[in-house]
């Protein structure tokens, strides 16, 4: 039931950036909703099917244009050139997530400045539209949480070393090379990639006003295959999560690595697919599923938004954000996972959980592994506890003369 | 980022039916939004916190009210007042599924006359925002297919028969227990409920008038633990699925059985939830995932219709549904897993495979399972046919000596 006004054709577009997301814009645009870019800007000599310039100011300034896509990611000069276009008066879109995640408040404060739109639903979950979804179709609910798997690299690792017993080393090789991985892969690897989106999702969710230096952020460089193969045992996989949540007026906005029950659609998510969980009132849980990335799919994004600002369909301007205090990491509360190794002997699980209990730590539940040399691999599975408790007793329980190593310690979701 | 224009608070809501639904939306709506019900209609003698009438024609001539939610379900009498209300100028939200897989094009023929919108969310998925999503945020994209698990009751039986090996009527049973199944079950069972749904998403996705009478509709009932048994062998789950395709001009609607791989994201959609995957382009597979029904899940979706409303987010009058042809269940191509029951002595296998490549079928595997008397079952998967190929092959194999019984054939997916 798509009906397109009028104006929609009288509108505009020039495109700054034509790589992967920026040329399958313009290809699709021009496909799907019959709309011919007006002007482009890139530095590379190729024959487009409209005017290109290698100066973007060339599309900035044009009066014609009214919606400027900005697709060379990065801040520089990306965030120059945006804060360039809305102070010209044009609607922006992007799906640049660093820029959206470091500059978010200035960036809609310049375009409400303007009387524009700054739209950005590419900037997570590629193809799936997670942000307009939170704020047009269920604005009807108090969002409470919103999680999920929002880097497609780390999934396609974690979902190899599930398949197939990979090593983290191997696995991140074959990324490489099926180009899931770039070739310095730390910015998905370290989970910055991860904070950055989790910290668009928890502004969006809850219109919170989130620096992305208050996002905590673990990777999965630490995860073992012992991990995912123990983790397999009891039931669950290991997902790399960006969490943001609203408790008691308080924000708790994080990334790591964390169980997943194999029965949770989370677990099923696999390869370089995405997919956020939202929990609302009165509507529940919900699931949201797709391409986290690509050429096609995130072009799926930013077409929308730009057909949103053509359409006019979003009346409201941009709307204010909001100060929230950040929980730190210590304060939040999880179960967990832990894998030590201790000596091979009697008596040594009994002093392990003495000593959690000690530190009124309630262990769920205790598995003894295959045992190497004279050391044995124990798995625990803790109820839920507040990471400062778990810190504390870890490290009591690092001490004890029967415990050789901690190996890893992971949230449970 | 949530910001409501001031006229909100100047729109007066009235509500007929305060069942489960409507009180939901009545709670919620003041709960979430801060907005009152003006006026509401119930033949029960309960207190509410805003005046009711008796009579739905004291909420549908009220001139103060402006959007009217129908809450009351089934054709009769809610088709009379929807129309009513309608023509009368006052915009209708409603989660009538029946009523909008039957009556759709009539009733947004009605308000486009009168120029006000008649919006349904809640009609297919309940809390998930499938409909607007597929009408607004997927704007940028070309639907090709929608499919899913669009019914509750159906996927808690199957749940419970493949997680507890529990046979139809028992699984069944419980779901009554459970308030998963109404009394008489026919409408979840027979697939009828889910046809209603299925229609209603072909009609929004493609912008298609459907009619309910062209949608091929098989339930569960002639699902056997068996089939469940032996599909979770070759790696599949048994779900009811809702299936809407639109190729070369035609519209494929149709709900039945199937398997689906137990690796896909829909076979862990569990219980009484609900899953649509929506294929497009550019943007790939997307899967919606949420609770399908309940007062609360379906009140997020009426009150996310009523919110639109008022906010006048929506500009676009209903468009305009088209005709396609539709596809007849004999053309439609699927992979088919077959049960069926043989003497159990030499050569059975080798003359059941020579009779399908006779008939031009390619079987991709074939099982022998146990053997009961002197009879053995043997489950068979074919490669992608036309349906109409398989039923002529399957009346030649059902003619063969050999052939004690063709017990199930379900589809693929």
């Amino acid at each position: 039931m798509k009906t397109y006004p009028s104006r929609r054709s009288s509108i505009n577009i020039g495109i700054i950036g034509l790589g992967t997301v920026g040329l399958a814009v313009a290809r699709n645009l021009k496909a799907v909703a019959g709309i011919r870019i007006k002007k482009g800007c890139d530095i590379r000599n190729i024959r487009f099917p409209f005017p290109v310039s290698r100066n973007p100011y060339d599309v900035i300034n044009d009066p014609a244009i009214s919606i400027v896509v900005e697709a060379i990611g990065g801040v520089n000069p990306a965030k120059k050139l945006v804060l360039a276009a809305l102070k010209n008066g044009k609607h922006v879109v992007t799906s640049n997530k660093e820029l959206i995640a470091l500059h978010m408040s200035e960036l809609l404060a310049a375009a409400k400045k303007s009387g524009v739109r700054l739209l950005f639903e590419g900037a997570v979950g590629g193809g799936i539209p997670i942000l307009n979804t939170l704020r047009d179709e269920l604005s009807g609910n108090r969002i409470d949480e919103v999680y999920g798997i929002v880097n497609g690299t780390t999934n396609y690792i974690l979902s190899k070393m599930t398949a197939e017993g990979m090593e983290f080393s191997e696995a991140l090789k074959k990324a490489k090379e099926k180009g899931f991985a770039e070739a310095n892969p730390k910015s998905d690897i370290e989970g910055y990639d991860a904070s950055y989106k989790a910290a668009i999702m928890a502004s969006v969710a809850f219109g919170a006003r989130v620096k992305w230096q208050d996002v905590y952020r673990e990777g999965i460089e630490k995860i073992a295959s012992e991990d995912i193969a123990y983790a397999a045992d009891i039931g669950y996989v290991v997902k790399l999560m960006a969490i943001a949540k609203l408790a008691g007026g308080r924000l708790d906005v994080r990334v790591h690595p964390a169980l997943v029950a194999k029965t949770h659609p989370l677990a099923n998510v696999s390869e370089n697919f995405n997919a956020i969980y939202v929990k609302g009132f009165p509507v529940g849980e919900l699931m949201f599923y797709g391409p986290g990335a690509g050429g096609n799919p995130t072009s799926s994004a930013v077409i929308n938004d730009i057909l949103a600002i053509a359409n006019a369909e979003c009346l409201m301007p941009n709307a204010e954000l909001r100060n929230y205090k950040i929980r730190k990491i210590d304060e939040i509360e999880s179960r967990y996972y832990i894998r030590l190794q201790v000596p091979d002997r009697y008596g040594v699980l009994a002093g392990i959980s003495k000593a959690f209990a000690s530190k009124k730590v309630s262990v769920a539940a205790v598995t003894q592994k295959e045992t190497v040399g004279n050391l044995a691999t124990i798995i625990i599975l803790l109820h839920g506890i507040k990471e400062k408790s778990l810190k504390s007793a870890l490290s009591s329980i690092r001490k004890l003369p029967v415990v050789h190593r901690i190996c890893n310690v992971i949230r449970i979701m």
